[in-house]
């Protein structure tokens, strides 16, 4: 039965996805249908040459165990954070979370190395693409994802694509400034939602409380050796904590505020919120979004993803959408 | 000699052009190479029947003398302040500058009236079409003209055309929040772009720096009667008033954050300035792109407008365009 046949060629056809964070180097096996067949997780090296190193090693490892389970690779698509030239497979310039990581050619390494084609992208255009292709963002035609992890990244879909801007800067979601002076922020200025929002604003946030003896709160214990994290402000927030309470207002404020003005300039009908702290802004941002958002940008729906691994997905994405394109 | 008689044609083919502002209604008749042949203003009523009635009054007499100067009038196009659904030609909705102004179908009176096709868009996204077919915008892929006046407006054009958005709320620049609290907007928010930058926003603060003696320097003057208005202040900054000075500043940076917010959201290559306060505000913006930017947005270009009249130019050009258009 062909039906059969090309259920069988889907299920085989696949992607490996390479994911490089602040924090992790990530590869992954990713089928047709975006499951996650197998995954790798390693410490994302310091230097440009350890780093390019152990991804061609992750790499060749995943392809490898790749012919084993019958899946056929058929390209790689690598997820990083930074600017990137997707045309080129480039990486233009990068904030502080991942050093020595500008101005790098990551598609021609890896395409000499496995001899597949490479596409590139930065995190949070992924994301969006995972969205796109498997999440919330199927069939709709303009949609904004932000995410809020270690950083605040997002992309931005027109008309079913990704805007990238006249030089690859489009959807830097976390550097929309929500304030002229406010926190100093890894790029440089003041004020942006990633310097407010993010998992490293709240982490420094907590942890400055901790240091004043502010963070502990009935209920809550932190112990000599664990690091203090958004978490802790969290919970912190929950059993009463009023300083906690009022910098997590804070932050959900300014990331409001931030999505406000995405509702402004590209006014989407959806905007998806994903990484950890995702379910924790859904409400501070929808309130925001109904007491400061113009009339007729207030209708707009606001849903945390359901997908457990965005870049990833969104990396494989890139592979998988150009070998079932129809057009060219 | 056929190219005198397409010349010809092309000098003969014209469009109404209808601007409605906060103060004047201004209607313009404008020929296909974006000469104004005659423009007539009104103080723009405050109520909704006398507006529509003194509208298609002006058109009236516009069409006539247009009929004596030899020129065919193709259409009507519209530019007006508010949110427009431009495929219904309806106003959705208006912030206080413009009175009773919500849910109103212009096309239909219009076009009953003169038989004629009407096309109708906000004044923003006016006078970004107007930058595209007759100013800086010819030719540019990407970019964005935001417009100083009463109010703060815009368009963003992306791929050679204007993004409206799901809910005909894209580009609504003025709105563009630069602080969590700030000044009161007219669209109900704080800390837009508009309640610092705007010429509204700077006669508020002219007029609290009167009221409390405080703007007159020497050699600056208010008559009696005179309104104090955004001109005195920046005249009473260049004389050496300190704060004057530090009003204009945070203006300029407000206005400047704002901008660097659209850079990293659509990334265009080309930023217009336009309406009264453009040449001003083009040292400021340009300071705070170098001073915030991320480094691979930075290299932008930032322009005052060249248009004497952007909003009237860019309604006729709806007409014109369409008229000349090969694919539909
Ligand atoms: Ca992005
Ligand atoms: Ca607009
Ligand atoms: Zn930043
Ligand atoms: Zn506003």
């Amino acid at each position: 039965c062909i039906s059969q046949d090309i259920d069988h060629i889907l299920e085989t056809q696949s992607a490996l996805a390479v994911d490089l964070g602040g924090t992790n180097l990530r590869v992954a096996i990713v089928s047709m249908k975006g499951k996650i067949l197998k995954k790798y997780t390693q410490a994302n090296p310091k230097t440009y040459e350890e780093r390019i190193k152990l991804i061609l090693q992750m790499c060749n490892e995943a392809f490898n165990d790749a012919v084993r389970l019958n899946c056929r690779i058929l390209g790689v698509g690598v997820s990083t954070g930074g600017r990137v030239n997707p045309q080129e497979g480039v990486v233009l310039h990068s904030t502080k979370l991942i050093q020595e990581w500008s101005s790098v050619d990551i598609r021609t390494p890896i395409s000499d190395a496995l001899h597949l084609p490479v596409w590139v992208d930065n995190d949070g255009n992924c994301a969006a693409l995972a969205e796109r292709k498997f999440g919330h963002g199927k069939g709709v035609e303009n949609f904004v994802t932000v995410i809020t992890g270690t950083g605040i990244g997002g992309g931005i879909v027109q008309h079913n694509e990704l805007i990238h801007g006249s030089t690859f800067c489009a959807a830097e979601l976390g550097h929309i400034m929500v304030s002229m002076d406010g926190p100093e922020c890894m790029c440089g200025s003041r004020g942006c939602i990633e310097a407010y929002a993010s998992g490293m604003a709240l982490q420094r946030e907590a942890k400055k409380l901790h240091d004043e003896d502010s963070l502990i709160t009935e209920g809550l214990s932190v112990k000599n050796e664990e690091p203090v994290s958004a978490i802790h402000l969290i919970n912190a927030a929950h059993l009463g904590n009023t300083k906690a309470d009022a910098i997590l207002r804070t932050a959900g404020t300014a990331l409001g505020v931030g999505i406000v003005n995405i509702l402004h300039m590209v006014n989407p009908s959806l905007v998806i919120l994903s990484g950890v702290l995702a379910s924790f802004y859904e409400g501070p941002v929808q309130q925001v979004i109904n007491q400061r958002a113009l009339t007729s940008a207030r209708s707009i729906r606001v849903v945390s993803s359901d997908l457990e691994e965005p870049a990833l997905l969104g990396a494989a994405s890139m592979v998988l959408d150009y070998t079932t394109r129809r057009t060219y």
